[in-house]
């Protein structure tokens, strides 16, 4: 049950909700999903209270000292939620003694000494980390500051909470308006702990900013401003779940105290727009693709995500595959505004696994400055096969240099792979949890990444301002029937070179499993060297050439620009017909172009790695010269290796050949030969390359003999050889 | 419900028997595990009937033709047990179907061109497959066989089974009584297929040997020979349970239809503890550690596993631990025999997760030639770690030469890890799913084992006839209490050095996990180069020394012995006090070790692999030169690293320091000094080395001024430092 003892309002909490919430889950016999969520989170927590509390002195980031005064704050809000929710006193005493004790302490500690551009603070190192023990310890204060005394709400206020509001508004004053991920952790710390304790002033400086036009900084002025008009945040996924869970935190409670900001409807419902735009760059797995500095494991379970998903539940209206979603994770984020959530998923009777529809996440206010492309395989009886390029922004100090870049998944895994970045978050022993070097070196460089790299230099030189000038136009996105597709131009990003890069995903009833064509265009009027890199995992089984391995010896591939970090592992001449097998898993891919005069370098980073900060990962790279070239490659994902009952078919994919018919300024035409039940077929596509050509245009392209003719962006034919 | 037509007895089946489990499933109203598996199998076997049949010609290993054979008696064996157990006539006509396809197109098959040393079949590459075949038809003939017309018997058994009894009895008859896991295949699918065809001496020979003396041959002589006093098998776990699955189908075979035999108790139930033996090797995971020739996916969920926990089961008496395996498992073998097994675990309602005691399993008839050692943790409230230890016999032609060699698991995973065996099983496009090259000339090196190389050679010289006639010697092996320990000498293993290795697992209040302390000693006259080798998967997140790595180019750790594929990463001369840590998924493991005058070699597999055959594997080398050297390390598995929610603490271990106080003859003296909330402590650990001494031996150690007293193997003591 809730506590009782209710003697005053609460300042974030809407009592009336928190009744609601429990009524219901009380007459669902603790049985649905809230009850399953608060009995985790109180056997965890009971767990942790058979310890001692401890409040300790400072430590590095990645210390004991900097994870106890983490942990503590996580501690508080569990206790929070617990006391809320429930009602036993254990939880508010708990609070109460770690408030006391930081009170007690607070204003001894000294500043940290300042380590990066992050202003240091009195417990962590960075206020990032200050600012977010700010919001939850005064979101856990509020869950009990009607049951105080008035001395210990003094102590709690005078000396924890208004120095920490003071120390951010005036002593980093000229850091709080910074439009940043970090400066929505700012506002919504200090305007949370604002509205707590009664700082009315300061609520208002957290809204609208300093200066209080709601422009120049505050909290209206950070949501306006980061996210592109599809919702899309510049830095990516991994940083976008980030920001999203402040902004939920203080959306709700500015929708609570300040209905008429009338904050969910703010800038067209930017907020449900940039909740929905997360969500659905989610792999089929629930990971968030690495896009930019990022993790390779963060997932929608993060309580970012988790609380966003209640959120646009709550203020949006119902959407079934968020109720699908929540069903399959088990757990809701305890809240009272999960109510509509928690009714939709213990009433939930459909399929817990959910599709989310193919989606350009467009980038710019206007959705002027490229996008994300996510392509997404329809039919249900198969697993999600998903293409992704990245043809947006940069995304600034964070951004990769991957403009074109593209990632594969398929049957359960990522196939055509992204790094992520060059850190062991949180690991002590490796610089201390921070950002490594070769996260600069290798990370962000081109050649990490699924994409061309021109003369083994980097894009935009790697210089991140110059890159956040530039981006990526789309040509066409197209999502109808079971061949979809996307196209689009990336021409400032490497000197005299333009580049265009078309990825369709294709749904034939003659393939086990989604096939994937990629065609990359690359125009220049000089001849350069063009580096098409396959970044995978797992065993070689098979290449159509041979190959030179590296036997008694492996040498660095090149000096810069991430090329250093390459090891050779072996070197082969293609013929027309290349193709190379690998076996992921359980899974071959396939990977089959037309590479004439072309060469292949299987490569491991591992070189100049003199702190082993990287993980041994494999590329190949199809290495060709040209002005005006074309790599069309097929991706193709077959058979089954399971090795526990050792059973094994399908080592060979369908696919043949890919032959390049022609290529153009206007269009792109090529032949996949494949075989189907014993019949070798051909599929031709033929697909613009003219930025001016609509989905009304007509082409009409002679090669030989043969006239292709068609209308729109692209055209598709199968053709039985024999 | 089961078939009803029944007009004639079965061959092989217990009519009764059947009935038995049927109705008992019945009584279960469908909720039961026997439901739950036939269930299973219906499904999967239904959807695989929406093809139609093929009976295709001949094919390589890994083809379509060799997988179709092969799925056709898989598909054979299913519609047996689905037509037994639930009635349906489709079951029936399918098996009739393929039955007469075979006995049509057999004869007419030639044999296929000998490719090993395995005598070549008409349906697949080597007799062992033909084998299976045969064994799997024959029980899926018997199991229609009374239904059948008498023209459609006579052509399956003259134009079939006939012509195969007589292939494997009189073309390859020479072959016929080999001691082998092949052996066991022949004469099981012999003898059941000439039980099922009435042809009685076949029977005989199958079950006493072609000369008929239950000794130069068959059944009875195969499973004396083949296993060890303690029912071990000397080519390991995973040729153990591909050798039970036969063993189990014609023991039951026998046990029907020749009581008098009395086969479950033969040679002092022999069958009851080999099948005890192989379940008890399974690692918490419940996949078989990979000892000698293996991969590393093999699990209990193998037929032959789980056949065997269901004879065991029915002819043994009721184990706890086979019914908590089987619940966990989920499903059971559909035989008759699993009765008792299925109504135990439809009323088992204790723990799912098993916990195998440690087991030192003894080789040689009388336990005389060494054993294989499994040590366990034994705290019910922390996962079990488990330290193994090989010092049996070599395991002829797919023996490793990897005396002394230790396998380390914890908390879910394998750490100190056994390479397996170099060989895609069953993918066509990697040498036809044989065993590679690279399988001798690195996965059976000893440096490829968690254990010392002396001089960069192989043990035995990579003899596997010499090294057949070598062994190792246990010295003791104590389970008692929360120090559990054993010792083994290797004497013979390379020419004149003398090894003892002791490994301790140590449950000590002062760690989250158990403490694996190792001591390894070498005694030569002469000087010796020593390799002590860590086979790792992970990264390095910190060392306590100073290396130098290999950036700009990778080099070949050697020309042979398995040296010829380490490629070197980093180097560095070691301190008295030596830490390498590394993360494997969510640990930290950290090794510990007292190094004067050493260095540490990091390295990975890629040199010399002309055909990218090796899978990219870590391992580190200490490098000390002596003739009398004594290792000492801890391994200590700590702290937490979850990427997803990224939290981590306890990057450092506890143990700081391994320090030799002594090592002699006698004995070896060993402090590992470590901190425990706060206090400085040490334990000490005394050993004896002494092989003429035992449990109720004194002895007595000077070491300066310190003199250390103990009765028995081992001494511990635990003191505070400070």
């Amino acid at each position: 049950m809730a506590r009782t003892n209710t003697t005053t309002t609460f300042a974030t909490f809407n009592e009336s909700a928190i009744n609601q919430i429990v009524d219901y889950s009380a007459k669902q016999n603790g049985t649905g999903i809230f009850a399953h969520s608060l009995n985790q989170l109180r056997a965890e927590t009971d767990a942790l209270l058979q310890e001692p509390l401890d409040v300790p002195g400072q430590g590095e980031a990645g210390s004991y000292e900097h994870n106890k005064h983490k942990s503590n704050y996580e501690l508080m809000d569990a206790c929070a939620k617990l006391y809320l929710f429930d009602g036993s006193q254990q939880y508010r005493d708990t609070i109460l003694s770690l408030l006391l004790a930081y009170a007690e302490r607070y204003l001894d500690m000294p500043f940290h000494e300042q380590k990066n551009t992050n202003p240091p603070g009195r417990l962590f190192h960075q206020i990032l980390n200050e600012h977010m023990w700010l919001c939850y310890a005064s979101l856990a204060y509020n869950a009990i500051q009607d049951s105080l005394s008035e001395a210990d709400q003094r102590t709690i206020e005078d000396r924890l909470f208004k120095p920490m509001i003071e120390m951010f508004t005036v002593l980093y004053g000229h850091d709080f308006d910074r439009i940043h991920n970090h400066g929505i952790w700012a506002v919504a710390a200090v305007g949370i702990c604002a509205i707590v304790v009664g700082d009315k002033e300061t609520v208002h400086k957290s809204i609208y900013g300093m200066a209080g036009d709601g422009e120049t900084g505050g909290f209206l002025a950070q949501i306006a401003q980061l996210f592109s008009a599809s919702g899309y945040y510049i830095e990516g996924p991994y940083y976008h779940r980030f920001a999203i869970r402040p902004l939920c935190f203080f959306a709700e409670a500015i929708h609570e105290h300040y209905p008429e900001v009338d904050i969910y409807n703010y800038k067209q419902q930017v907020v449900g727009r940039t909740i929905m735009a997360l969500i659905t760059t989610s792999n089929p797995d629930g990971t968030f693709p690495a896009l930019n500095d990022s993790s390779r494991t963060m997932n929608i379970d993060d309580e970012g995500a988790k609380a966003a998903m209640s959120v646009y539940f709550a203020r949006y209206g119902e959407d079934e595959k968020l109720t699908a979603t929540v069903k399959s994770q088990g757990t809701v984020w305890l809240s009272p505004c999960s109510l509509a959530l928690c009714k939709a998923v213990d009433a939930y009777q459909g399929e817990a696994s959910v599709r989310w529809a193919s989606v350009d996440l467009q980038e710019g206010d206007a959705g002027e400055r490229g996008a994300q492309g996510f392509l997404r395989s329809k039919n249900p009886a198969k697993p999600v096969s998903q293409a992704i390029m990245a043809y947006g922004q940069h995304g600034m100090g964070h951004g990769h240099f991957d403009a074109l870049g593209i990632i594969l998944f398929a049957d359960g895994h990522e196939y055509l792979r992204e790094y992520g970045y060059g850190r062991w978050v949180n690991v002590e022993t490796k610089f201390g949890g921070r950002y490594l070097d070769e996260n600069k070196t290798w990370a962000r460089q081109t050649i990490a990444h699924n994409t061309v790299t021109v003369d083994e230099l980097c894009q935009n030189n790697f210089d991140h301002q110059l890159a956040d000038t530039h981006f990526g136009r789309g040509h066409f996105f197209l999502t109808d029937g079971n061949i979809q597709a996307m196209s689009a131009f990336a021409n400032e990003h490497y000197d005299g070179v333009k580049m265009q890069r078309s990825v369709l995903l294709l749904e034939l009833d003659d393939f086990e499993q989604p096939l994937v064509l990629d065609l990359y265009k690359l125009d220049s009027d000089t001849e350069h060297q063009y580096d098409y890199a396959v970044h995978y995992k797992g065993q070689i089984t098979n290449t159509s050439f041979d190959y030179t391995s590296s036997l008694t010896e492996r040498k660095a591939l090149g000096k810069a620009n991430g090329y250093q970090h390459l090891l050779e592992k072996a070197r082969g001449k293609t013929t027309d017909k290349t193709v190379v097998t690998w076996l992921q898993d359980q899974r071959f891919h396939s990977w089959v172009t037309s590479a004439e005069q072309g060469e292949v370098i299987f490569a491991q980073t591992g070189a100049n790695d003199p702190s082993m900060n990287l993980r041994s990962e494999d590329c190949f790279i199809l290495r060709q010269t040209g002005s005006k070239h074309l790599f069309a490659a097929t991706y193709e994902t077959h058979g089954l290796f399971d090795e526990g009952s050792e059973r094994c078919f399908g080592a060979y994919g369908q696919v043949e050949a890919v032959t390049v018919l022609a290529h153009s300024d206007e269009a792109s035409i090529v032949k996949v030969s494949y075989k189907a039940a014993g019949t070798l077929k051909a599929l031709t596509v033929c697909v613009s390359n003219d930025e001016t050509k609509d989905q009304n245009s007509s082409h009409s392209v002679s090669v030989g003999n043969e006239t292709y003719s068609w209308t729109g962006y692209i055209n598709t034919t199968i053709t039985t050889e024999g």
